[in-house]
């Protein structure tokens, strides 16, 4: 059936599907210590302009995230997220479950603001009481947001500023980076998210791999000791590191992971206006893979049976916010098979 | 200094003290098996109209909220209370320590809602992607609640019904529930509680014990399998449980927790009333023994040298909300002195 | 570099490469709702002969140990193993991290002992301050076990005996699953596991996956409520749930499993014979795919720059252990040319 | 009924008790900020003979023990005792609640030694694979042991370079701590354990208080930020510190802590002699206040009904170890009632 519910509900990108054939047959060192792994280390942070980044490779979004804010919070330190968060609502309380607290501001269209942060660090400073409240140690964003929409450079360094000003880590969940990248047209860089952020991840399994996340510290500062051990501890270590390794060594060969974001990106301005151009309203307005898109319940009928997509939640009495995903695998033919099931 | 800070800048309660003294001499078993807290644990089963009742003490509000709430949850189940409840704020991540995640809706007065409650659970269920998030499995409401406005026992009944409904426990803080049982005037009584909760706690520390909180299930069937043990896992458990058993059995002897309680809430009355008197507003209509009153900065400042009490927030930008309260050692006296210095 | 140095140290079976190629076109639904998922669960309980088993694939065995040990026990229980136990050892303080005191019982060549365990728990039930303890409320197996030895039926009857008597829930560590059950020529089989254990897993990682452990639950009585959520909870949910779920769908056909298993311990025995025939000593006798050899130090020496293997620890001032390990992938060449290093 | 069961069957001290009495009617600050809270703090920093001590209050051993091994330890590291340890067996798990594995090495008489020690973490160092293990970050000792013996003060300092040589934290369980100093004549003493420990605890419910135990972290660098916040989020800070504070101001006030612990070691020695005499043997030698006494079955059952002890374990089929505690509170009278109890 066609589906448009997520950005894996696919296989592998040929290249890398291609690598595992070839590589297959050789033997290597485990737990990342193998040569594609080294190597993916090594484009990563190049492709960061740091080579002094730590990176690490995890296997899927929610594990990354629990994995590094435990290793870089102190058990009484809390997380600063907005409402959307994915850590605040989508991780069945896997932060929580570290011990930590996530603390949820209102979201703009899924971004957080400086001024609120601002604001609410200031209250947190002043309140007499705040030695009985956990310390807010960290700020999460989510590029692009669980909204679709991104950052500019400018809103991430003026959220820098303030991390600056209240102590506070900046960490960057990048499920989907590259489709944020390359909507972001040159402003917001891997090298500007390793300048900006503390920590941040290079999500993979969104974006054409089988699973797997790069996970970089730019800063040899800020990255925790025994790393190896805590990912061991969070059950987050894979015995054949290779599998990982291998998948972003690919992607981060002559560009691959930015030119499969970059078509992402194209088939969901099409994707936008097929609907568009019929007068749907969007929920919000986002650049990158995620459209939402506000559907009357009859229509929505109608597709259920022939397309895949997600049911965000009611809009009105009469329609509802629906989330279609585009991906590197996306077709042209299936945007034209969709584009048919609107116009019956 | 004259202070009306909080409900535990004080001593223990004439009758407690008189006990411990009576008391000191003489050997007893320990972890709560001795006679003093076999008593007390009668005593309060029978205020409770509920004979059945297991009733444990503990020393604190936060390390009871901790050890009853992480006692009754599964580790992937969260609990609901409002923005402002005290698990949310101010027990230092103690819950999110246990790993289950707080989920705060908004308050009225500090009050959680039936109504918002069940479009909260309405909402999670008929999210498509709930198995994603935490179970919310209890609701916890604070009586009275952190303003200071307490629940009628038909507001109670209806959380009951919404927790019904969606398969919550219901769990009351009461850290000052004799002042909320005067204040309700026979409304919302011990019974009533016993009815309506899976588990609740009596106060002690800001009630007129020297520390301790008595937790009381009403229902064998929702009573912790190794509650004992469990209580000694998070560091809750008293050697010497007389201590704590001996304390509650002075409150609930010849009436006296709810004299107590009655007298700081006359107290707060008058106290309420010398603000009032002099123009000054109130934040929250208060019924019980914590006022919240906004007085304008000057005053603030030229009271300040002279009588302790707490500033909660900025009101605007030439006054600030502020926390008088009283208990059950607040004398005549010391509302005079505060008056005096009203008048200056 | 020729390498005995652990079972994951390839690629992955070339037919699980192959139905990867076959598949990679298509999309699917996710998190374990694929179609070969679905699959690869009938065909691994029709294999157990247990039709009502619940099936589940996670990525690695430290990862596995945690979700199902941290689902099944409350807060306050602990899990017996033997001091050679993995998760006693080599998972990081994983099962910690969840909460839960591993209790480790001297082994027997890496066996836990029946008539050891009743003992064990015949003193904690007499023990008259045990409310102070963890209740111990699983045993925790490997099999095979981490110095390669196994089980026989009638040695897992015992402790499930034992287990019955105590309360114990039985739990059996598979990460070498095949290779045990392969050495074990019909006496342990799946449908025997699926009797006597209240869960286990059936490793796929060291067993020609990329990565994948297949956990079951025979008895639905014993199946964690709330399942899909708590691996959420431990990171340990694959979105592409397709990529574990298609490789045991491959394992588990035409009895591809047991296959490679068989191959991997012949070559085992090929490889211990290679050292006895030498005159070297086992440090223990081992039936399966990981050898346990007593070298001189100067051989060790000798062969370090030519084989990867593990040394395990000193023997005595002259001597070290060594563990040699085959695989679904070890190849009579391989053996020829340890055989040759050895011969010089 | 008599009772030498444990040194907490019993009230306060009457120096305590008269404190008490005389300071109840004032009003004080809270949470630690009261003027005998204060004081308690400098008198015990200066008993030290360590005026930049931090010293701390909590109410119970094992809420001490998780709370102080939690703040300094990261998530992935683990604490070394002995297998009597009292965090290894009688806490409930309390520090695997926190997430720390506890390592039980063999003890001598409940003491841990410290070549036992060296050899542990040369062996964790030289192990390959110790990456995959927690990393052992402190020792726990308890001072006197579980078994009633101490440590001299040289062996305290071999346990102090081995921890040098190896990065490791010393902390010191002190829930007897008075009976130990007074046993120990001098040799260890208060500014020794300063010198040599990086945290310790001085207990006081064992030793004449009604609860609490002092923290003293006697360097600065090893103090944990945030220490309020931990306490507070581990449900161990007391509302009103004034009770800890009083209690421990009272203790040190005129030598009164060894005071009273010099005479319940007094009283201990005349109890042991009373079954030496008779020809009983003791199961360990123990110069302080807990003595552990081999006695036949049926002498156990004729004093049963007349005298509280504790029946630690069968010794052989006719006869067990029992424990009988003196105190700060037992009285001459007490020893002569059980020297007719063993007459008859």
């Amino acid at each position: 059936m066609l589906s448009f519910e997520n950005d894996y509900n696919n296989g592998c990108c040929p290249e890398i599907l291609q690598r595992l054939n070839a590589t297959n047959g050789e033997q290597s060192l485990t737990y990342g210590d193998d040569e594609w792994t080294h190597s993916a280390r090594r484009k990563i942070a190049r492709a960061c302009q740091c080579e002094q980044a730590q990176v690490f490779f995890l296997t899927g979004g929610t594990q990354t995230n629990m994995t590094v804010i435990d290793a870089l919070l102190h058990g009484y330190e809390s997380v600063i997220t907005v409402t959307t968060g994915h850590i605040a609502v989508h991780e069945a309380g896997a932060i929580e479950f570290c011990g930590h607290k996530v603390i949820a501001l209102p979201g703009h269209e899924g971004r957080l603001d400086a001024a609120d942060l601002d604001a609410y660090m200031t209250a947190w400073t002043a309140d007499e009481t705040h030695a009985h409240r956990t310390r807010p140690a960290m700020v999460y964003v989510s590029f692009p947001t669980e909204l679709g929409t991104i950052y500019t450079a400018s809103q991430l360094r003026a959220l820098r500023e303030v991390c600056n000003r209240h102590g506070l880590l900046l960490y960057v969940d990048g499920a989907r980076l590259g489709y944020g990248l390359a909507a972001s047209r040159g402003d917001v860089t891997l090298p500007v998210l390793a300048q900006l952020a503390d920590a941040f991840y290079i999500g993979g399994t969104k974006q054409g791999a089988l699973c797997g996340e790069a996970v970089v510290f730019p800063r040899p500062e800020v990255f925790p000791s025994y790393f190896f051990t805590i990912v061991k501890q969070h059950g987050a270590l894979l015995a054949k590191g290779r599998l990982t390794g291998l998948q972003f060594d690919t992607l981060f060969t002559d560009d691959l992971y930015l030119t499969l974001s970059r078509h992402a990106v194209a088939m969901a301005m099409r994707l936008r206006d097929l609907f568009v151009e019929r007068g749907y309203r969007l929920a919000v307005q986002s650049p990158t893979n995620q459209q939402f898109i506000i559907l009357p319940n009859d229509l929505v009928e109608h597709l259920d049976p022939h397309v895949q997509f997600s049911h965000i939640a009611p809009h009105d009495a009469a329609s509802q916010v629906c989330r279609f995903v585009t991906s590197w695998s996306t077709t042209a033919t299936q945007l034209e098979q969709l584009a048919r099931l609107l116009r019956d």
